[in-house]
């Protein structure tokens, strides 16, 4: 049983998670309509929505709608923000699963984009999320802007260590990758819940750090279901909790913490 | 020699380039600052600033503070504009020149990114610039984003339809390929000139307009240097002076056109 399964989280997370799924679906399934004509454009968003609409457990706009709540505003004013932080996430993933990059042939059980249509429609349709990404967040304000692409650009340093086969030899080193890959687009998922919200910069600054801790605790999970790091694993499964316990202490001190408590517990196994 | 040679533009338009090459590559320098520690993402980095700061007219960032002074602004406030029109075209000729897409291995006179590097980090290199052009514009307001944010989208579509070898048999379905092509990133440079100077909805749309015509008029020049759609060679000769017409007509509406008539003159050929 997988340690971040949908299926054993405390009945709130599931409802979060399946009313986050519906809402953002919606939001991004009319983002990216497809052109009329039939040609290459409207191949090119069929694409987009392939990776976008894929299955998923979209636990990162998620994130973004309960920090919204959390900062005390309404989860409507952060849909835009949400759709921004899933298309993005679904952007890494299309070009992480390219042939030069970790040549994957499934994602989310079903063909990668480059199988399904072929690798320059792959490569292109990233683009056009990162792209779409980037056009939801300033729907929110430039501030959202800024800390997507402040986050984003330490996702690609992250795919960079990865892609270098930087084994880590330490705790410290595997958790700077984790940190980078996965942590700061969950850090950035609740921070913009926050700018949504229009939270002061206490508070932002606040989800942002209870994002990266969850967020990295989430891939100390994924690794622990994978057996990557096993020289680690024990430190690894410590660091898990500790990082859970961080999580719970930040998202105190917010105005209606709600969800993100259960969340953090969730995430890292608590 | 070819119909946009640098040598054969008025003096004017020299010096405009010439001086805004110096202050976006001394601004996008500042910008893609390499991290200490020489790794992996010290060489991510190292490739985006390859392909941002190789030689190159910097004709779109020039566009950006031209349209700037012309709707009654200073340079130095199109600054952070100008460097996310130039880090936008640039990751568009990094992805456009991967082997997916078309295999080239010199660009500008040097190798390619994915030849003097490799592809991964020729495509995580694009799509940190992409990252950072949105960095950029969010400096400038929410509204530059997305106008960036809807011609990019629209320079994607264009790339798609020159992929998929759609071949235009009339004038009309050329231009369509080129607007979105090459005309879309003009206009959001001319349209972010405008924001930048803090212009109206209506100068703001004239800018626009302006660019996409210039933008359109470059390709075509671009086409009769390559000797590309020969069928249509004396019909677009005709159409590219049209379209530079047409941006002196809308140039000269504008509070100051300034050198924007020039160059307009300069690109179309009249």
């Amino acid at each position: 049983m997988s340690a971040i399964d949908p299926a054993a989280a405390p009945a709130v997370v599931v409802r979060l998670l399946r009313e986050a799924r519906e809402a953002v679906d919606r939001e991004m399934d009319r983002r990216l309509s497809v052109p009329a004509g039939g040609d290459a454009a409207a191949r090119l968003v069929e694409a987009m929505r392939y990776a976008a609409l894929a299955p998923g457990k979209r636990i990162r706009p998620a994130l973004v709608l309960a920090a919204c709540e959390a900062a005390g505003g309404r989860r409507e004013d952060a849909l835009a923000a949400a759709a921004a932080v899933e298309m993005l996430h679904s952007y890494t993933l299309v070009h992480d699963d390219l042939p030069a990059m970790d040549d994957d042939d499934l994602r989310r059980g079903r063909p990668t984009v480059h199988r399904a249509f072929d690798e320059a429609t792959a490569i292109l349709a990233g683009d056009g999320l990162l792209t779409a990404a980037f056009a939801a967040a300033a729907e929110a304000s430039a501030a959202a802007v800024a800390v997507l692409a402040a986050r984003s650009s330490e996702v690609l340093i992250g795919q960079a260590l990865d892609l270098a086969g930087t084994r880590p030899e330490s705790l410290a080193e595997l958790e700077r990758i984790h940190r980078a890959k996965t942590g700061a687009l969950f850090a950035a998922s609740a921070e913009l819940g926050g700018i949504s919200a229009g939270a002061g910069e206490e508070s932002c600054a606040r989800l942002a750090e209870y994002g990266m801790a969850i967020g990295t605790a989430f891939q100390y999970a994924d690794d622990l279901d994978d057996g990557d790091f096993a020289a680690l694993a024990s430190e690894a499964a410590r660091r898990r909790i500790e990082l859970g316990h961080e999580a719970i202490r930040l998202a105190e001190r917010l105005p209606s913490p709600g969800v993100l408590i259960e969340l953090a517990r969730w995430v890292s196994g608590l």
